[in-house]
């Protein structure tokens, strides 16, 4: 089966990131196009009325199938194309990489992204001025009690969810990936994280994210640095 | 199969509400439990790290399988009971349910819930003073704006996500039923909005949250009333 897949997406998005991701792990090719979100392009608004990304457009079949937010995106994946499951293989495992999906997405997202992307990247794109020092600290401070939380689970398993790499782990490196692109991930205080991550960075789907640049926003300079 | 079900949930919470109508839509009997998460009880936190509701414990199998956030139960649900399908029966259908069910739990939730229902009920919990009026502002415009849309995909379809109801409508129901709760949704501006409430409001998975009360928070007055 020929399958067209076009991906709208912004590259410094967690929630473009993760289907990225998914796209390269199952190995499913896909033209990708980089939009500014934040103008309300007329393509992504007319494709996805939220004015959000990413949109997955999928063509070869009668009509094509416009796939838009990170989870509908994520979910057609697995049922479409099973192998490698990123889901988890029975209920319990489903459960846990489902849980802690929900987790970056919800109060990860909230509690550290909302401060620290909205002061570092949001501002710089609309052009709202400096980073407000409260905001990061709060953000800064967040991030390290969630850093807390993933050590702890990732010193007794190899992957996030547990035995097998799933979409728990890319939604986690998704939204960190970001963060660490400003240069905010204190890494030499979770050791435990930092070797999960660099397994991660150094999987053939993460190298599209390491080439990432925006223009006016330049990376830290480890972010692409496979032995950081 | 004699299945165990118990949720902990807050009644006032939209996760935990769509919950209850998908576990009410597919006729399954549970035990409730409410939780006043804020307070972070012990054994909500010992089920979900993330201290948010809602949680379901599945017991009866060898060990009880515990499904933290509402997506992770849903989607367990719609797998191990299939039938009535509350995503879809086709790719389009679910890509159309799934994009809306993500609508109002990423957009809506942030835009309108994160200002109506912080101002109104959050801080009556958390006992933090009056609400803030150019937050209740902000919520009842970003509210309306919401609506405009909603409007206009029901005036072409029976169900939100389409021809068949979906978990699209338990979500747009169990936000707007929160706010409703505190008498905030111009009904009588959007008549289409308003006789899909109506059915919705007639079945009988929606009853028990049409008798949900809680202590110092007092309902509108026609928010119990099928023929408001």
């Amino acid at each position: 089966m020929s399958l067209d897949l076009t991906l709208l997406h912004f590259p410094l998005d967690p929630a473009s990131r993760q289907v990225r991701l998914a796209l390269g792990e199952k190995r499913l090719p896909f033209t990708e196009e980089a939009v500014r979100y934040w103008e309300r392009p007329a393509a992504l608004v007319k494709l996805n009325p939220s004015g959000l990304t990413p949109v997955l457009v999928v063509a070869g079949g009668r009509e094509p199938l416009v796939l838009c937010e990170s989870r509908a995106i994520l979910d057609h994946l697995e049922e479409t194309h099973p192998e490698p499951p990123l889901l988890g293989r029975d209920p319990a495992e489903r459960a846990e990489a489902r849980r802690l999906l929900q987790w970056f997405d919800r109060k990860f997202d909230y509690e550290v992204g909302g401060f620290l992307l909205h002061e570092k990247m949001e501002k710089r794109l609309l052009g709202l001025g400096a980073p407000d020092l409260g905001a990061m600290r709060a953000g800064r401070e967040a991030l390290r009690a969630h850093l807390v939380y993933v050590e702890t689970l990732l010193s007794g398993r190899d992957w996030l969810a547990g035995r097998r790499l799933s979409m728990a782990d890319f939604a986690a490196a998704a939204h960190l990936s970001v963060i660490d692109y400003f240069g905010d991930v204190p890494w030499r205080d979770f050791p435990a994280v930092k070797t999960w991550y660099m397994k991660l960075k150094s999987r053939p789907c993460f190298r599209p994210l390491l080439a990432d640049r925006w223009p006016g926003l330049a990376p830290a300079q480890h972010y692409d640095d496979l032995d950081f």
